[in-house]
C-alpha cells in the first residue's frame, strides 16, 4: 500500500476500481471527458404519472447490480429512501448499490439489506447507524465517502453511474417540475439532486404534493424527469426543519464562538466579504455574533454560503448582506427566504464547489468556520469517525469549504468527555492539514504555520495563541493519552478527497 | 438519394456526416448517450477577467479547424459574433466552424471569411445576408440548419461538438455568473446559451457590464464559465429590443389574426388552456386578441409560452395567466418582467423542445400560431426559403411547436408580393404536414384532414372552411402558378427534423 500526501497507507484499488492515491490538494489534474446520460425520447401523452414505486421500478427495468441514489434535503425526516428500498427488497433485487447524498439515522430500515444481500454497498455519507454498520464489518463491499461535491464531481465524471435518480420532491407536477419550496414536505433547495437528474439513465420524482402544471418555482426541470408517483407522505416536517434552531448555550461552545468571531474580524472582516454559514451550535453562534458586529461596524457583506437559517435570513433582511447561497435550508424562514427573496439563491452542487468544474462559490468565500470531531498536530481534520473509529458522520461540504476559502478556522473543544479532540494523529483524514488555517478551542487558537499572515494579524488579540502541539499537550495532561481504536485491518470505507484521490481508509471496529 | 418521408429526395451524407431520412414524426428513436465536456479544474484566484478577446483566443487554444459558438439574444444588435470572428480571422485561423443559435442581417460581416477561408461552414440559423450568401453557393461546406431545441438535441449528442462558446452576456462578475436582465445591452434571457455552456470544451463570457460578484439574478452559473472578457459594448440596444413591437394593421392580416382567433376559441379556448406566443405581427394580434376574450370570458391559462412581449407581460400581470415560459425576449417589457416576476420563468432550450429528452414544454402546450412563407396541399411548411429558392430564415422554433401542440395554425396571407404562398409543393420542407393542423388565410381556413375533430368543431363557426387544394387553385387564380427557383443541382443546406433527420436539401441559386 503506497503512502499518501497525508501519510495514510491506502490501497490502489477499492472495489476493484483503482484510486488514485491522494497527492495534494490541487496535484491530480482531471483528465478526459464528463459522462453522459441515456438519451431519452418524451414519453407520449402529457403525464409522466406513475401509480406505485413498484410499478416505477418495473418501468424503468431495474436490474441487480445497478445503482440507484437519493438526495438528502429531507435529512432525518425522509421517508423515500426507505420506501424505495424497501420496494426494491421486496421486489427480490440483490446486489445494488446505492448512491446517496447523505443517508441519516431514519434510514437505519436500510441496515437489514446490507446483511440480506439487497445491497453490496453505498457510496455516500451515513450519518449513524449505517455507518455503524459499515464499521462493524456488515457491508459487504466497501463504502466510498466523498464530500457532497465531490460526489458531484463522482457523478459527472462516471465514477458514479447513477442507473435510476429517485427524487424526493416536496412539490411536482404531472411532467415533472419540482420544487422543494411548497407542499407539507417542504425542505428548501433540490441542490443535492441536481446532478443526479442530469446524470442518471432515469429519473422517477416523488412527491406528496401533486400541483397543476407548471408547478413553480423550478428547481430540477421537466425534461430530466421521466416519471412522477404520487404518495401519501414523502418526509416527517419535524425531521426535515427544525423548528428552532438553538445557538448553543454551552460557556465552553460560547468562547469558542468568541474567539472564532475575534480572529474573524483581525483577519478578514471587511466591506464585501463572505463567509459560509451552517447549523451548528457554533457556527449559528459565530453567524449570530457576526452580524452583530457588523451591524455595530456598518459592514456589508457580498455573500453568505449556506447551510441556511434564519440567522442568515435575519441578515439578508437587515441589508447586511446582498446574496444568499442555499444548497440546503435548516428551518422554515430559510425555506420561506428561498421562495420569496430573489437574492436568495439556490446554488447547484457543482456550483457549490466541484473541483473538476470552472470553478465553485467555495473558492470566492472569504471565511469558513467548520467542527470536527478530532484535529491532529498537523491540522489534518476528522469529521467522519469517532476516536473509537466508528464511521458516523458524512464528510459534508468540509473539504471544500476548507479548500476553497481564504480563512479556514476549525472550531472545536479541547476535548469531548474527556477524550482529546486535539490529538497527535487523528484516526481518520478528512480534510488535510494544508487547507486548515486555525483551530479554535476554548482554551486560544492554533494558527497553522503556513499562515504567518494570520499569525501577524492576531498579535495583540483577545485570542490566546497556541502552538498546536502545546494544545495537544495541554489535552493529553488533562484526558491522558487517548486510546487507540480496536479495529482489524479489514477496511471497510474510503475516504475520497474531493478530487477523486484516496486520503484515507477506515477499519473494521471489533465488536465488545 | 433515398426519398423520405415528406416525399424529399435527400442524400446520405451531409459533409462527410451520415444522416438519416426524416422517417415521420417520432419515427426516429434516439440511441446511445450524451456527450461530455472537457472536465476542467477551476483557474486559481478569483478572477477569470481576461483583457482581449485576441488573449482569450489564445488561452483556449483555438485551432484551425474547431468549431466555435454564439447565441443570437442580442438579435440584429449583437456585436460580439462580428467581434470575435474578425479577431479569429485577423489571427489568421482557417476552416473554422460556427455553429450559432442565430445569425441575423447584422452579421454580414461574417460573410467574407466565408470566401477567404476564414469559415468552411455554418451550423445554426442564418436570417439575411448570411442565408443569401450560403444559396449562391459562398459556403465551402453544406450548411445544416436545425430548430432551435434541434441544435440543443445535436449538442447533447454530440453531433455538434463546441470547441469554444462565446457567450454575450449583457451582465458578468468576474467569476463568470451571467444574467440578460440587466446591463446597457439587457436582452432578457440567456436560454439559447445554455446548452453551450454545459458542452463546449471552453466557456468564454463576453460583457459590458462587469458588476461585482455575485452577479444576479444568475442564468449562466460560474461553474460553466472559464473566463470573462469585457469589452466597451456588446451590442447596439436598438437591434436587441424593439421599442415597440407594433400589432399589425394591414387589413389582411388583422383579418387572419380574427379567423386564427375564433378557430382558437372553437377549439381550444378553456380554463387551464396554454398557448405559444411570438413576435410577428399575427401572433401579437392573436395574442392581443386573446386576452381580450380571454377578460370577457373569466378564462385562465396556465400557461404562456414565448417569445414574449409586453402583449403577454400586460397578460401575466392581468392574472389572465399563471406562468410564463421565456426563451426569448422581445421588448423591454419583457426583460423587465423576467427580472422581477418569479412567475415569468426562464426556459432552458433543452426544456423548451429538446425532443431527445424527457419531454418538453412544447409537449403541454394547447395552442401554436406560426407564420410561413409557404404551405402546400400536403400541409407542409416552409419558413426557411423564400419561393426564389433564397434561403433567408432560420427555423426557430417551428418545429417544435408544431410537434408539441395539440391545435398547430399556420396563419399566412394567401399570396405576396403576387406571389402563391399556398402552393401545391413548398420549396423546403422545415415542418411536415403530419404536424400541421390548420391553415388560416384571409380567406379562411384549410383544416388538415387528419383532425376531423377540428372540422367538426369549426362547423357553424364565422371562418370560411376549405379544402386546402382549392385554397391553392384560389391562390394560382389570382396570381398564376408560381415560377420554378433558378436553382443548380449543387446542395447548399441541409434542413433537419428536429430529432436529426434529413427532412429537405437547399438548393444553390443560380446569380441572375
Amino acid at each position: 500500500m503506497p503512502v499518501n500526501a497525508v501519510g495514510r497507507d491506502v490501497p490502489s484499488e477499492i472495489n476493484g476500481v483503482r484510486m488514485k492515491p491522494f497527492a495534494g490538494v490541487g496535484k491530480t489534474p482531471p483528465e478526459g471527458r464528463r459522462a453522459g446520460s441515456l438519451i431519452r425520447m418524451q414519453p407520449s401523452g402529457r403525464s409522466k404519472l406513475v401509480d406505485t414505486i413498484e410499478e416505477v421500478i418495473r418501468k424503468v427495468g431495474l436490474e441487480d447490480g445497478m445503482t440507484v441514489s437519493f438526495h438528502h434535503h429531507l435529512r432525518n425526516g425522509d421517508y423515500v429512501a426507505n420506501m424505495v428500498m424497501k420496494t426494491i427488497q421486496k421486489m427480490g433485487f440483490r446486489n445494488i448499490r446505492i448512491a446517496p447524498s447523505a443517508f441519516f439515522p431514519v434510514h437505519k430500515e436500510i441496515v437489514p439489506m446490507l446483511r440480506d444481500g439487497t445491497v453490496r454497498r453505498i457510496e455516500g455519507s451515513m450519518n449513524g447507524p449505517l455507518g455503524e454498520a459499515t464499521s462493524y464489518g456488515e457491508m459487504k463491499e466497501t463504502a466510498v465517502l466523498r464530500s457532497h461535491s465531490g460526489r458531484v464531481r463522482a457523478i459527472e465524471c462516471g465514477e458514479i453511474h447513477i442507473d435510476v435518480a429517485f427524487i424526493a420532491a416536496p412539490t411536482a407536477d404531472q411532467y415533472g417540475n419540482l420544487n422543494g419550496v411548497d407542499g407539507p414536505s417542504a425542505c428548501g433547495p433540490l441542490a443535492y439532486a441536481m446532478a443526479d437528474a442530469q446524470y442518471a439513465d432515469h429519473v422517477v420524482a416523488i412527491t406528496d404534493h401533486l400541483v397543476p402544471y407548471p408547478a413553480h418555482p423550478i428547481s430540477i426541470f421537466q425534461h430530466q424527469v421521466d416519471y412522477v408517483v404520487n404518495v401519501d407522505k414523502i418526509g416527517d416536517p419535524s425531521g426535515i426543519v427544525s423548528g428552532t434552531l438553538r445557538i448553543t448555550t454551552s460557556p465552553t461552545r460560547l468562547k469558542i464562538a468568541r474567539y472564532a468571531t475575534e480572529i474573524i474580524e483581525k483577519v478578514a472582516l471587511r466591506d464585501g466579504f463572505s463567509f459560509q454559514a451552517g447549523a451548528g451550535g457554533v457556527s449559528l453562534a459565530v453567524t449570530k455574533f457576526l452580524g452583530e458586529l457588523m451591524e455595530k461596524k456598518g459592514i456589508r457583506a457580498s455573500f453568505i454560503n449556506g447551510g441556511v437559517t434564519k440567522y442568515v435570513v435575519e441578515m439578508l433582511h437587515k441589508g447586511l448582506v446582498d446574496v444568499v447561497f442555499d444548497g440546503q435550508a435548516f428551518d422554515l424562514e430559510a425555506i420561506k427566504s428561498l421562495k420569496e427573496d430573489p437574492n436568495h439563491i439556490e446554488t447547484p452542487l457543482a456550483m457549490y464547489g466541484n473541483p473538476h468544474s470552472s470553478g465553485g462559490v467555495v473558492n470566492m468565500i472569504d471565511v469558513g468556520v467548520l467542527g470536527a470531531t478530532e484535529v491532529d498536530i498537523d491540522f489534518n481534520v476528522n469529521v467522519n469517525t469517532h476516536s473509537d473509529g466508528l464511521l458516523l458522520h458524512g464528510i459534508g461540504g468540509h473539504q471544500e469549504v476548507a479548500a476553497g476559502t481564504a480563512l479556514t478556522l476549525i472550531t472545536v473543544p479541547l476535548y469531548r468527555y474527556r477524550v482529546p479532540v486535539v490529538r497527535e494523529s487523528v484516526t481518520t483524514v478528512t480534510t488535510p492539514g494544508e487547507v486548515v488555517d486555525v483551530v479554535v478551542t476554548e482554551y486560544g487558537a492554533a494558527v497553522n504555520p503556513r499562515r504567518e499572515d494570520i499569525l501577524e494579524a492576531l498579535r495583540g488579540s483577545g485570542v490566546p495563541l497556541w502552538d498546536i502541539e502545546d494544545l495537544m499537550k495541554k489535552a493529553y495532561s488533562i484526558c491522558g493519552k487517548p486510546a487507540e481504536p480496536r479495529t482489524t485491518d479489514e477496511i471497510v470505507a474510503a475516504i475520497q478527497w474531493r478530487d477523486g484521490t484516496l486520503l484515507d481508509v477506515v477499519y473494521r471496529v471489533k465488536r465488545d
